[in-house]
Formats: structure tokens, sequence, C-alpha cells
């Protein structure tokens, strides 16, 4: 069998993660990462999370069998437009971008007939940076979603799919649309919320800080450029469910105005529940 | 020196945490807890979180130098009513509560003369419930708030004192005023945000809610009753909190509208800062 040939374009936590992960679980495989910082080529080549480093992307693809994009998703399109040329026919291209709408567009449009694009998202990350914190566990039992549409060449979603697979990944298929919009809901927003509840806090409130807001504004120590594209990208939906989140609160609002007991305890009870039971089924495991 | 005898009201993931530190780390501690379900207070006596049990809250406080109030706040009150007439003179009485305008103002009208109350809010605990959960180091290390007034009795403040600082406790000052508004907002409104982005998903999106959402929505799996009474206890404080969250929002949704990158970079930039400098105080420890 010949080596399977495997690029990542950008080689942080997710795509350092990627390197190491399938170096360890795919047979023959050869990893070529791309970045534009030296400083974490060269950390990804001491960490063996790549066999070989370019800082061209042209460059980097153009043997590849498969591309993975793993920058933040401000950046795909012009990284799509710089590997385009080089792909060699047959190349299959997917990513590990939090919004699929726009990139399963801009790929049909940019990259040339015979190079097959897959949109994944793979539900994995954590709110660190960098190759330093990279692991070839983080994909392990994680959830990825998969955007094939009508137009999606069937050998290349196969292939796609069987990369996340030899990774550990549980797989789901889900329209962009679908993924996008539901992401806002359990993903984007919560962000969003998270940072707000950190923005409106007063350095005397932060003091006295205990573990449930740690808990409730972890994510908001992302990176805020990363964050801003996919709020960006999102948009539509990030309003719809920006508005969804303010109707819960003004009807909570009338609640503690009318000093409604009763419909604050089912409020609060039937959150509870539904939260025990996803803990049940994933955190109790 | 005298046994010293600490009556805790209520002995569930509080009470009995407070009663197997007590008894590990104060010297000749006798503990009586007060429940009204037999089966807790049977397990408390079987995990020798408590020394002996009573059904009767003013039974249980008769011979008690110290008395915690550690049942939801709801509860308080009534409570307080129970044991007034029994307690003896000099007694001191505190609670674990969440709020502390109302408990402070209660004890101040409900005990008699000669008995002294000073508001805790030892900040410890988690989603889970139950005596079966308490462990003697729940306590160590975290922050406690004590409340004292300009009424409060200064060798009563001390007592209090010692009792969390030889649970390992961590001590601040505040008044019940600043307390409750300062708790509103770090810790009250996270929990009823959590409460609301639970109750806004639809099932299919929950499907693919991943460790920031789960992080983020966790406090959400705590008792509905425990804490509908804590927040229309502090209804005043929630309210305002709520506003403040919804001019977040409100500005959240309009960098969406308008695209404006550089004002949603800034914002989520400024929230992982403040994030950032959290855990590297406490998680980072």
């Amino acid at each position: 069998m010949a080596t399977f040939r495997l690029t990542i374009l950008g080689v942080g936590l997710l795509g350092g993660s990627l390197g190491l992960a399938a170096k360890r679980r795919i047979s023959d495989c050869h990893v070529t990462g791309y970045g534009h910082r030296p400083d974490t080529l060269r950390r990804a080549m001491e960490m063996s999370a790549i066999d070989e480093a370019s800082n061209s992307a042209a460059e980097s693809v153009k043997q590849a069998d498969m591309v993975v994009l793993a920058t933040p998703v401000g950046l795909f399109d012009q990284l799509l437009r710089e590997i385009a040329p080089a792909l060699k026919p047959g190349a299959i291209v997917t990513d590990v971008g939090s919004t699929k709408r726009s990139i399963v567009q801009s790929a049909g449009s940019i990259l040339p007939a015979g190079v097959h694009f897959v949109g994944s998202h793979p539900m994995a990350g954590s709110e660190k940076r960098g190759v330093e914190f990279a692991s070839a566990d983080l994909y392990q039992n994680a959830l990825c979603i998969l955007t094939p549409t009508a137009k999606s060449d069937e050998r290349a979603v196969e292939a796609v799919r069987h990369l996340w697979k030899s990774l550990g990944m549980r797989l789901i298929d889900l329209s962009p649309d679908d993924h996008d919009s539901a992401l806002a809901q359990v993903s984007h927003l919560p962000h969003a919320v998270a940072a707000a509840l950190v923005a409106m806090q007063q350095e005397s409130s932060l003091m006295l800080a205990g573990k449930g807001f740690a808990d409730s504004t972890r994510i908001a120590a992302g990176d805020g450029g990363l964050w801003r594209d996919i709020l960006l990208d999102n948009r539509d939906n990030m309003q719809k469910s920006v508005d969804c989140l303010i109707t819960q609160l003004h009807g909570l609002s009338t609640m503690l105005k009318t000093g409604d007991a009763e419909g604050l305890k089912a409020w609060l009870d039937q959150a509870a529940a539904v939260r025990e039971r996803m803990a049940g089924k994933s955190e109790g495991k």
C-alpha cells in the first residue's frame, strides 16, 4: 500500500493533535505541516506531530492525498486560494472549522474540478491554544460533524469519514445549514455569553468568583480573533440565538418581578433535569 | 476545656461536610444534626458527620454553643422561629446561605437578646446534593464571606471566624448589601443564565453539545427549589444583573449586525484576558 500523505494547514492545538493522532493510528502516514510561524513548526517537529514542515501552503500540499485546514476559520478562503493551483488531481480537502456554510461554499467556488472538498467539524479542543498542548488523544471519543452535500464526491466523503474514525471519533452527518444553526445555539452563543458574563463584572465581584463562575465562563478564555471570525461568519444564526436568550431573560425578569415562585421553580427544575440527563450520558460515563 | 457543642440544622452536602470537617479539625467538638428526613440523619450518623441526630430543631439546639443554619435559604425564617425559644443565653448562630440581607434582618428581629447572629456564606459546594457527597475537605481553601454589622457581638464574630478558619477557609468581610449585590453578579446570574442556555435548546442541538456547553451549564444541574429561593430572595439585585447582561447582549447583537470585527475582537479579548487572569490565580495553582 502506498504512503498516505496528509498535509495539515495550521499546526496549533487542533492541527498538532491531528498530526500526533494520525501518525499513531494510520499506518504508513506521512504528515506535512504548514504554518507561518517558524517557532510553531519547529515545536511541532520536535513533538513529532509532523514529519515535515513548510512555510508555504502551496508547496506543502503538492503531494498530499488529503489536506486538512486547521487554522482559524477567518483564514480559510485565503488558504484555499493559495493551495488551489498546487493540489494534485483527486486530492481531498477537509477542515476542522466551527462554521460550515461559508467554507463549503468557498471550497465549491475556489477549488478546481477533480479536487474534492468535504466539510468536517471535529468537536474537540479546549480554551488552550498552541501545539504545546496538542495530544494524540484529543479527538478520541469526541463527536465529529461531517457536512457532505449532494455535490460531494462519495469516495472523498468516505475517505474523510475514515480519517476521523481512525482517530476514535463518533461521526454524524448534518447539512451545512443545520450545522451552523445548531452550533450557534449550543456552542457559539454559550461562548459569547461567557464573554458577556465576564465583561459585566466589576473587579470587586470577580474577587468573589467561585467554582460555578469559573465553570460557566471557562470557554471565554479562548482566542478572541478566532471566536470573532466564528461569530461573524455565523452572524445570522448568532443574532437569532441572542434574541432567543434575551427572550428567556425577559421571562426570568418577569418571574422575579411578580414573585412567581412556582414558575421559577418549574423553569429551573426543567433545566436541571435536562442538564442532569446530559451529564448522565457523557460526563458520567 | 469544655466540649464545643455545634448544632447543624440541615445535614445535606454543606451541613454534612461541616460536621465531618468540624469533628476532624476542632478538638473536643460534639456535633448534633437536625433534619426532617430520618434517612438523611441515619446516613449522616453512619458517616460520622454528626454525633447525635434530632428531628426537632428546638431540641437539637438546647445545649448548643454554636448553631449553623444549613438548609435551603427559604427555610431559614421558620427555623429561626423554631429555635429562638430554645437557644441558651450566649449561643451563637450563623448560616451557610447564599443571600445575606434577609437572614441578617430576620435573625435581628426573631432571635432573643443574648443570642448572637453573624451571617456567613462559605462559598463551597457543587451541583451535587445530599449528605452522601459530603466531604471533610469541601471547605478547604475556599472563600467564606462574613457579613458582620455594627450591631454584631464582637465575641460572636470572632467565634464564627474561628469556625470557618479551622476548616481551612479564607475569610473576607462584606456588608450584607454588598454581598447580595456582588453575588447576584458573580453567582446568582450565572446560575440563571446556565438555566436559560439549557432551556432554549432544542433536542437536536443538545445532541451536539460539547465540553464547552457542558462546562458553561454545569451549575444549572443544581436544585431548583433551592435556587428559586435564592433568586427570589435577591430579586432586586437579580433584576439589575439581568438588565446588565441584556445590555451586553444588545451590544453584541449590534456588533454582529454591523460586522464590527474590531469591536467584537476587543470585547472577546478583554473577556479572555480577565478570565485567564482568574484561571492563573485559582485554577492554575
